[in-house]
């Protein structure tokens, strides 16, 4: 287990001390349920209130905060507390496998495949031919990454992900368990004689870097061209991004939503969970689709729309208050 | 393929027989295509007034049930009819995987693993440092079982499944195929400077006995402390459990639903199909929520809710009917 | 990388060429983004206008069409756009795997399973005891097909995807990655003493010809008899269909719906995303579901119905239209 002195962990964070700084810490929790080897952080006024009753060791609050760390505990002053929760919890993570050597003997690599320096690959894990990984690569154990693919420097894959042929992953970037990045878009071509028709999907899908790909999501391989996610975006779990669709940088998507093909996502929107986005609809710069909606046209920079279908949410709120009138 | 007499199938349901009792079963199918070897349930009077025209070989019905078994065929006279046919259906199952060892040589499990008796793994399993796999454990093919995870004594996990790093799995629980237990929880903080940084999740999730998790199941572990999965839920596939969620014992969540960030569920709770649940909700004991429901603020205990924003299902049921109406 | 003249693609098309027909052709693109080494498709005339500014090489067009090459470029005209443009890009496909032999020397296959020729089988794969997989299979790395099952000569399954005991896979047909096929359904009885006891499903799961089934999708075997998905299918990604369905021949399903259990879908049923269908529904022939809609009663043949509930697609849009001008 990690353990960390209060003075560690406020270096750590270029934080001020109050307090005993000489305790140490073991991980972190929240303040009612934090135990007195554990750090908690009181991000505003109603969580610095459960101070007094909270038995953690250590808590992180504002530089402007006046709580008093009283007798045998510590305060650690910083700029923005949320920020530095992300520091301190990273630095208790756990080891999620001890890899004894880079490659597990058991991974089948194909011998055209380059392997960057400290990458690092599983059992279980298939490579194809061609694929370049980059250095500092993690590949959890039963990934499979078929031929021709780029895995860019930094990049985490976890377990049981399969990634298409020739995809392109960027740098720093995270996906998380059994997603499926490339599998070929739905799309048939209705014939008198031959019935529904595959088309081939030859295109890819290109991620960015710094994204975050949530557990089972679904990113299509565009027909040509390429499905493309852009720079730092975060979706959740069980997303499905159709064929062709183009999202921007820094959006946000939640869990359970579904992009139907050739959908356009400007920069920095933000997508509630469980909604659903009809095809070919543009949703402009700095949108939100509130939770459980149905777009089926587009949505202008800036906007704010929820419900099914979707309107502007003034216009929704006031539908569901009428709802709740006539009971 | 198994075959039992209707007397044996009889004595193991502890029931009474009326008509021919030697006559072998093989297999079991519904009043309308059973064939001659097979056995049927009867569980109400509508599925009585099948049984002259059905082919089944033997059905069991109530202890109260007057139905004549007719020539040449049977009748098993139980306590509960359902009860029963969940006892018949389990003495037909078939085998899954003939494991020929307990453990497939493709295996890779770490050195420092705890591995029970009677505990099987199959081909291409990873179990990771430091996991503890109690006796009587079934591993199928090319699961994932990072390092520090502990899985109770009687617990099956089919293929394909991950669970991440330092996850608890009770007793008798079963998780179906490709589910993702412990991917990070969804969560960022928005930085002037850095963008949206990562929300470190060091906490895990923690499922309790005789759980029953659905395939394509994602369940994120906690930012700290635990997601939590009481005893006896079941959960059925592609649902998606956030982050520092609790769910009571008991529940029952239907398909394709979804619980965001820090939802707690109270004992007993009953979630439709298709339904969203906001972060921070609570829905209290027993209380219902209609399927393809978006529930937005909290249910009290024993209430139905139904409709997106959830309302109470009589309300939501007025508002449907007036919309019908005005067609 | 594989290129064509454009005479060779001509011929393959049984088109007419007009114009330079013997420039060397290496992918595909859309008309605006098409490179001079491209071919593009204008199968209406929204697209013919974008010729002229176009740099692709060659257009695919109408047999009709009065378009003009220009100077070093080729049309090549033939009866169905969308049909060519199927064909073509069926040419440019790129090698997911390159299998060096037919069977990796790390798949595990149960000595009692029948592999027939020219099937290929990757890396890490598992075939149970007493499967029978035809002539001409592709089963992708990492994929797990446990005891008894049937895969018919053609079919493709993509990396990770589970196929449960004693399920039945018909000719041609492709499975996507991380799908799950034959998973236990969800069925509980509710007893006084025991609790939830689990309902045994040993049924199965049998799908047909020609089927297309997408990454992630779950499809839940029968407590007996079968879940049956009819040939020439197609269903999108991430959707659920609960034990004991009868899907008809033909129909398609988009992305994240759930069909509960004991749905009936008649022939040619198209199913918009997001939708769900409520346990025990039949939807008729040739019938079509709204995006999003909540189906809860059954549907007649023929008949369109849109949203939750699910109601003639008229009378939802003019619901939609009475909530807009409230505004």
């Amino acid at each position: 287990m990690k353990k960390f002195s209060v003075h560690e962990i406020c270096t750590h964070l270029h934080g001020i001390t109050d307090g005993k700084t000489s305790a140490m810490v073991s991980s972190a929790g929240s303040p009612e349920t934090a135990q007195p080897y554990q750090i908690t952080f009181l991000g505003n006024k109603k969580f610095e209130r459960l101070w007094p009753k909270s038995k953690a060791l250590v808590a992180v609050v504002d530089k402007n905060s006046v709580l008093d760390p009283g007798p045998g505990r510590a305060l650690i002053k910083v700029d923005s507390v949320e920020l530095a929760m992300c520091r301190v919890l990273e630095l208790f993570r756990p080891v999620a496998v001890r890899f004894e050597n880079n490659i597990h003997h058991s991974a089948v690599i194909h011998k055209s495949a380059e392997i960057g320096s400290q990458t690092k690959i599983g059992a279980g894990v298939y490579v194809g031919a061609g694929c370049i990984l980059e250095h500092n690569v993690t590949i959890y154990p039963n990934v499979t990454v078929l031929d021709g693919c780029f895995i860019g420097s930094g990049t985490v894959i976890w377990p049981g992900t399969v990634i298409r042929e020739n995809c392109r992953i960027g740098l720093r970037t995270i996906i998380h368990s059994n997603a499926v990045i490339g599998a070929d878009g739905f799309g048939f071509v209705k014939c008198p004689v031959e019935g529904l028709v595959k088309v081939p999907h030859i295109g890819n899908v290109v991620i960015g870097d710094d994204v975050e790909i949530g557990a089972a999501v679904c990113i299509d391989r565009a027909k040509f061209a390429s499905t493309v996610i852009g720079n730092s975006c975060k979706i959740d779990n069980l997303v499905q991004i159709g064929h062709n669709c183009i999202v921007g940088e820094h959006c946000i998507i939640a869990g359970n939503s579904g992009l139907a093909g050739s959908v356009k996502l400007g920069r920095g929107v933000v997508i509630g969970g469980g909604s659903s986005i009809k095809d070919h609809v543009t949703i402009g710069d700095g949108a939100t689709v509130g939770g459980g909606s149905g777009v089926i046209s587009d949505v202008c920079a800036g906007d704010t729309v929820l419900g099914y279908p979707a309107l502007k949410a003034t216009v929704t709120l006031k539908h569901w208050a009428s709802i709740k009138e006539k009971k």
